[in-house]
């Protein structure tokens, strides 16, 4: 760490896969100077389907693993971890700045919205939780909030299946019964799942062109760059490439990654670590 | 252990997740003097999706665990496990008798096909081991083998989407490549996963209804039996009820399990154990 390069360490990014990609995407573009290390944790996605206690044991093993290789700071980029483990997490290292993306999802949504009337879709996990009704009704008490668990996303859209017929069919059945409902529907959609981006055409196409597609990953973007500034931690670059570090098969990390990421990634860029050791 | 009674130690069967309640349910019907334990390892499903060291690492811990509940025998539920476990299992556990069900399923093609042109629809982790293409080639050295990774399946099936337009289209987009295909369409097809079951009516009608659907369940379940006799480990009886144990979330357990053993189960029926304590 030196005055003129600033904090040189890497921030560290963590999901259950590579969902968490589209938020990295985001982040590269608000901070295109700063280091990253992105983990996924290949061996166990997803974490959408499981408990709050073994999901928080895995976000732990996550980020120690980042913690260990020096990171400056940690974003969560996954929703059902932010979720369920965010607590935890903050105790565990603190003062470590860590972000997840529940609070700046739900910030956006109560920026964005008219009508006060918000659904989020989003994991079993996360729906679960209520952690996006609560991180609403803390910043617009009044808020109705509909919460709808859309596992079937999460699955088409690791397939690359973004388009089309099937696509459409999968987001009717989701977002009619709350969408098709007249004067009673949500101005305001949040994407409560990382991976639900890149189905976002279809989703605003079910949910209609009115509704407001809020998605976690530009705000917690800069939550993190705000947070990074205040405590100096801010590199001055030169940018570096990233480093992608995967619990589980490399080669399907970077095949379906790239469909996140929106940009190419090589199997050798991903190195394969083992969190329970 | 007494004459009388035969050999009341119980069955172990295990499975990444719910799936192989479908092997069970015809365990059940073979054996209906056994007791079962059957072991999800809920907290790391699926397994199709990760690689050949992990599947193994995870199927080890899961029969290890079975075996320190005195089980006589286990049945490897779980068509990737099968594919990438089944000799270090094997290995680890000598002399107890542990059978897979892509064997079993192998054989269930062989026995079907007049043409000798096999489909097989399984999991990306099963189709990459090629295992049911060698246990194909070493019954019927001719037979042409088709492996088609289906992983939407397994979504559809666990949400209880079993039936309508969204799994008709999935389907053809499947199957259609390959049964579209005229004179050189497979005239009998393998389902892979013990998730496939449920879905078999729309599988048979974008296949066409002159294919023969192959279930390793049946065939599966045959098999041990044969085994049980061959080593005077048969009970007899009287039936004990089951045990399900679940690595996490017992209620989703319960919930999505009926859907493959059909018949209820209770999430106080469900007991959480921890394999990698």
């Amino acid at each position: 760490m030196s005055g003129d390069k600033g904090d040189v360490r890497p921030l560290g990014i963590f999901d259950s896969g590579m969902g968490g990609l589209t938020v990295m995407r985001a982040v590269r573009r608000a901070l295109p100077q700063e280091r990253i290390i992105y983990l996924g944790d290949t061996a166990r996605l997803p974490y959408g389907t499981k408990s709050a206690d073994t999901v928080t044991r895995y976000a732990l093993q996550a980020a120690e693993h980042l913690v260990a290789r020096d990171v400056k700071a940690i974003l969560v980029a996954c929703n059902t971890a932010s979720a369920n483990a965010l607590p935890a997490l903050a105790r565990a290292f603190d003062p470590l700045p860590i972000i997840g993306v529940v609070e700046p999802g739900a910030e956006a949504a109560v920026a964005a919205t008219r009508s006060g009337n918000i659904a989020v879709i989003a994991t079993e996990g996360t729906v679960r939780g209520g952690a996006y009704r609560a991180a609403i009704h803390a910043r617009m008490p009044y808020a109705k909030v509909t919460e709808i668990a859309c596992p079937l996303f999460v699955a088409l859209a690791e397939e690359g299946l973004t388009q089309g017929e099937i696509v459409r069919l999968v987001a009717s059945r989701y977002l009619d019964p709350v969408f098709g409902a007249g004067d009673a529907r949500p101005d305001t959609l949040v994407l409560g799942c990382t991976h639900f981006p890149v189905l976002a055409e279809a989703i605003q196409q079910a949910a209609g062109k009115d509704v407001t597609l809020v998605d976690s990953a530009e705000t917690a973007a800069a939550d993190l760059a705000r947070v990074l500034a205040a405590r100096g931690l801010l590199s001055k670059g030169p940018a570096e490439s990233p480093q992608f570090l995967a619990t589980d098969a490399a080669a399907r990390f970077a095949r379906i990654g790239q469909l996140f990421l929106f940009a190419p990634i090589n199997e050798d860029q991903v190195t394969l670590v083992d969190l329970s050791a």
